[in-house]
């Protein structure tokens, strides 16, 4: 063995077992503008990489003037969009905060932030509360009074209920959450119904409990959590997020510490190359739309961080852990193992704490190695949304991460220790 | 086709129909003196089939006397004893009530019941509230001093905060339940984790929403449902009993419409035969021992009403809808699917409102037919516990319903009907 493969093979090892050893627990809920690291009240995050406002695509666009005119920041969208282009109001990946966004990833200073810290190595990591079912959501890139008036609720009540009720659970633990949901049907992407019940289990002895607040608002929240039934997606993302963020930067790892889509390219980092993001286009979503009026013409592009789950090996990593997500995308069971084979010959390690029922309790394959991506030609398979290209839900599936991401990678990552 | 058997097929197309279109909801939970037909305060009920106080098995004998204790209705077991040989104490089979009770069934005038109605067809059916997780609990033949302070306090406290959430609910549809739990890793017998949640899910609006309960009574009532993973079998057996109820007495079916077991013998019930059992030594449990001090020694054969559940084809008859269940007796997803394979032969229809994940959703079988279990030589196949003799839950595992019962009932069938 050469000893630059040694050095990657040491790099990758020490990455697998960060990765491994991470131990996330939901410890806050708070507004971002508290404690979203570099957050200001004139910004607005949004789902890496990070794209020139003028590229954005339109959920994205949407989604930002939407938060800006929500915050007060602007008088109207026009208002918005001279001032982001001034400069005024600031637009910034969330990935570079320390912070995942589902869908756009619409996040602002009032937005109630989920606060994962990794316990193992004391750093956190935040996703915006998850807004509840339905279509048209901002995080969709939708926006209108209705939109407006819930996020306030979320700001004004539920993220305060939260905040109580989570500081007096001392700590949810995420990693037994999802651990658990995956034996109960979720693949903790496209299905996240068992987390949430999981996670609601825990948090329902500390909310009934808390004080200072009315029995309308404790019912309120109550209710719209019970109904949200992908509720806990958003923390199982902080999660991933925070097992990730110590890796990150290690030497010559080629493990992939990030995947994220703009709606207009795909990106993903690698831990031996730090923050740069390697671009390529993102693809086209395969999958099921919700309504028979929709169709491939109206849907943008792959959109989000989400996943960041598939970057800890989850969601598409094991689809066999949710057979229904298959109905998306009119698969089956047996296509479902046999991606999850294909993913196994694309990653570093397996997770022996997420296991896989439908496969004799396999564990499931973690930590995405970019010279086996490119060797194999397997590309990350992703569980995701389908967002139209003007903003709201319209369905969801599945999509492959374009492989010149892993490519590019692979040449930057030989330009920085080959020479 | 002879006339008989054209009668026998419209017979059980029309049971089939009964038991596919039942619509069980929880309606309300209240002291079986109140709600079980035919319950007296002298009374105890206990797993059927019907068997005489001296040949019972030790967990039916020390529940029993438990329970009387526990009501008040002797000062000690040797006068128990002497009152229920002089028939002061009556001692009858659950089923005979409308009634069903897993493990050993104890039921008396002061437990809290859950009241389950089937709203196509009428009727009501009953099953006991969860003791909750442990091996010591009065429905696995167990009773002591902490024993009798708890079954007081789900009396007191317990029954009375869910009859408030239940009748505040207005129903809480249970089949809707069991068809998304069965997405979600439960089987409905030795695994309602997924049905547990649900179930709390739809509770918790109304549970938090209650007047006249104090904050220590609501908060000990969540953190005792929160923490036990299989409370709402007891839901799910009641519901089982009422969607089975309407087809009992059909002339001519030979669908199947109670199993049960006393730790002495396996009784079954068929529809075109009413309330007669008819029964066969019970079999031993093959499964897991939860301590190592425990063997086949120490078990009593099979025991509980709870294969109510696998009489309207959940729980051993959709094994691969729980591959963590396999656990208990070291199987693998393929033995899972091979089980259900079997089932399917000695079943009459398939329930769409069951989907298997793991099967490519296949719907689930459904109504045993006792002339297909007797030309087939399958016998049905139980998920269950595993109870000490002497009390106390010791494991759990999988159990074969014994042919002879089948044929039995097949023996009288012909001389009911071909006479």
């Amino acid at each position: 063995m050469t000893d630059l493969k040694q050095k990657i093979e040491a790099a990758n090892q020490k990455t697998i077992e960060i990765i491994l050893s991470g131990s996330p627990m939901l410890v806050d809920v708070a507004p971002a503008r508290e404690v979203v690291p570099g957050m200001t009240a004139n910004m607005i995050l949004h789902s890496a990489p990070a794209i020139a406002w003028e590229d954005m695509c339109g959920p994205h666009k949407v989604g930002v003037i939407g938060a800006a005119l929500w915050e007060g920041l602007a008088s109207s969208p026009e208002d918005a969009d001279s001032k982001i282009r001034r400069g005024e109001i600031l637009v910034e990946p969330c990935h570079h905060h320390d912070s995942v966004g589902a869908g756009a990833g619409i996040t602002s200073a009032s937005t109630p932030m989920l606060v994962v810290e990794n316990t193992t190595y004391g750093n956190r990591a935040y996703s915006c509360i998850s807004e509840g079912g339905g279509l048209r959501l901002l995080k969709w890139g939708a926006y209108d009074e209705d939109i407006a008036k819930h996020l306030s609720w979320q700001a004004e009540v539920l993220g305060p209920v939260l905040q109580k009720a989570v500081r007096a659970s001392g700590g949810i633990d995420v990693k037994s959450i999802v651990s658990r949901a995956v034996q109960m049907g979720d693949e903790c992407h496209n299905r996240t119904v068992a987390s949430t019940g999981l996670f609601l289990k825990e948090l329902y002895g500390p909310l009934v409990d808390i004080d200072g607040v009315s029995d309308k608002d404790l019912l309120d929240s109550i209710r719209f959590m019970v109904e949200a039934d992908q509720f806990f997606l958003h923390g199982i993302m902080a999660a991933a997020k925070a097992i990730l963020l110590p890796a990150k930067g290690l030497s010559h790892s080629t493990i992939v510490t990030a995947m994220a889509r703009n709606g207009v390219e795909f990106g993903i980092q690698v831990a031996g190359l730090g923050d740069r993001w390697f671009r390529a286009p993102a693809n086209p979503v395969n999958g099921l739309y919700f309504r028979s009026e929709w169709s491939d013409k109206d849907a943008a592009p792959d959109l989000g961080d989400s996943a960041i789950t598939e970057t800890v090996g989850l969601g598409g990593f094991i689809q066999p852990a949710a057979p229904t997500v298959q109905q998306y995308v009119q698969g089956s069971l047996q296509q479902a193992i046999a991606n999850t084979q294909e993913m196994t010959q694309i990653c570093a390690a397996s997770n022996n704490d997420v296991r896989i029922p439908a496969m004799d309790f396999a564990a499931a394959p973690i930590g995405i190695d970019i010279r086996k991506v490119v060797q194999t030609g397997i590309a990350p398979l992703i569980d995701t949304a389908i967002t139209h290209k003007e903003g709201g839900l319209i369905g969801a599936g599945e999509v492959r991460a374009p492989i010149a991401c892993f490519e590019q990678a692979l040449k930057a990552f030989a330009a920085e220790y080959m020479q």
